[in-house]
């Protein structure tokens, strides 16, 4: 992102309202990493796509191979592992999922190991946050948001410990109200794991993708259960919808 | 495509060479359907893949919904589904896929009435004819190119009977030459196959998708074994680069 384009951006923000502006422009806004800012793919990266079961999405999860789609699923992940595959078909790169159902953030500390640091990804994309209230509200989890920013902060600093050039990618946690599973219960405090992720993704420099944004403009056209079945878990539509910001967002 | 545009495609082809055109070029030149040319998808359009296994890739072959991964299989219909469905959300598309592995053109018409009339597609989509001569050389089909021309001009007599107004894409069979199962016995016979394809897109006014010049393209870019394990079943990028190609050719 240049910055002629960002100032533009801020005025125009600042002129017409928020809601006005393209999903490019709300990635724009978003982007905090200097390092994905001059972001190419180069030659053998390796990415990988971490979270619950958003990212899982039906993988097999004993194919511990990457770039097909019994490894990487049928969700976000093998979208967007599809069109980096096609469109940088020189580069060589490895797409990875290692996303598991039902994962808060301490179960994914819990893997990481194997799961994260041993598969050395040149670029890391974490999804997570949505069953640390979810689980909550159905009484199987005692966690808040203080635990929530904790665990996740620590999880980066290891990350960052062991692999210190790592690109990362903070994918806000997202929910479509008023769908099925997501209720006024989860207002306001899921607001406050969003605003975590994202003060976390600043922290850390990460490029932010503000999911959440990327939905209430999706619903504008169309209604939310076509994006989401049951307001957590996206459709295929939905999926391609994350796909294509994925993609945007990391300029790759 | 415009005239215009088609006229200087084909005075650039010829002064070029065909080789240096891009796949949007290649694709344009293949534009036979004057339908398809003002192509536009409207509300509620049915879209159908028919075919074989490259077509099937692995769906559920239980799940009889549409516009899902389970339904769509992990192949080009599913990839192309997600593009369309995100793309034009409010258009409130219904995307399936029928396609079976194995199946030859006389497979394909034996469950036609079931797996293509009863679901009345407005946009019908057959890749059809890679079996047609691999099984012959493994010695389990007794098929010629004359009975797959025969057969295939058939089934879209019956097609065009029943649904008169349904817009045909022709998906051009293709193999990747010297990649596992595709050696020299395949031709120069495959040609044959690939001809009546070519032909039976034309009398029928169909849009014809000419994979094969997509995948000659591809190589160039990465090597066959990239874009398909076997020289016939394609990659998740193989998969990736048809559903590029059938969303640009459908102008979808």
């Amino acid at each position: 992102m240049e910055n002629n384009n960002r100032r533009s951006f801020i005025k125009k923000a600042a002129i017409g309202g928020l809601m006005a502006v393209s999903i490019p422009e709300i990635l724009s806004a978003s982007m905090m990493s200097s390092v994905m800012k001059k972001n190419s793919l180069t030659s053998d990266n390796i990415i990988l796509f971490q979270g619950d079961s958003i990212t899982d999405a039906g993988r097999n999860r004993n194919d511990n191979s990457f770039n097909n789609a019994g490894a990487l699923g049928s969700g976000y992940p093998m979208l967007a592992g599809a069109e980096l595959l096609e469109k940088h078909a020189a580069l060589n790169l490895r797409v990875f999922n290692k996303g598991v159902s039902g994962n808060k953030v301490f179960q994914l500390a819990e893997r990481w190991d194997a799961d994260c640091l041993s598969i050395k990804p040149d670029i890391l994309s974490i999804l997570i946050g949505v069953n640390d209230i979810w689980h909550k509200l159905e009484g199987n989890y005692n966690g808040t948001i203080d635990i929530y920013r904790h665990d996740y902060y620590a999880l980066l600093e290891r990350t960052k410990k062991a692999l210190p050039n790592v690109k990362l990618i903070i994918c806000e946690p997202f929910a479509v109200p008023g769908i099925k599973a997501v209720d006024d219960r989860w207002y306001p405090e899921f607001y406050g794991y969003q605003k975590a992720a994202r003060e976390i993704a600043a922290q850390f420099n990460a490029t932010f993708i503000p999911y959440q944004k990327i939905y209430d403009k999706a619903i504008k056209r169309a209604p939310g259960a076509y994006w989401t079945g049951d307001g957590v878990h996206p459709t295929l539509a939905g999926a391609q919808l994350m796909a294509q910001a994925w993609v945007t967002a990391v300029k790759a």
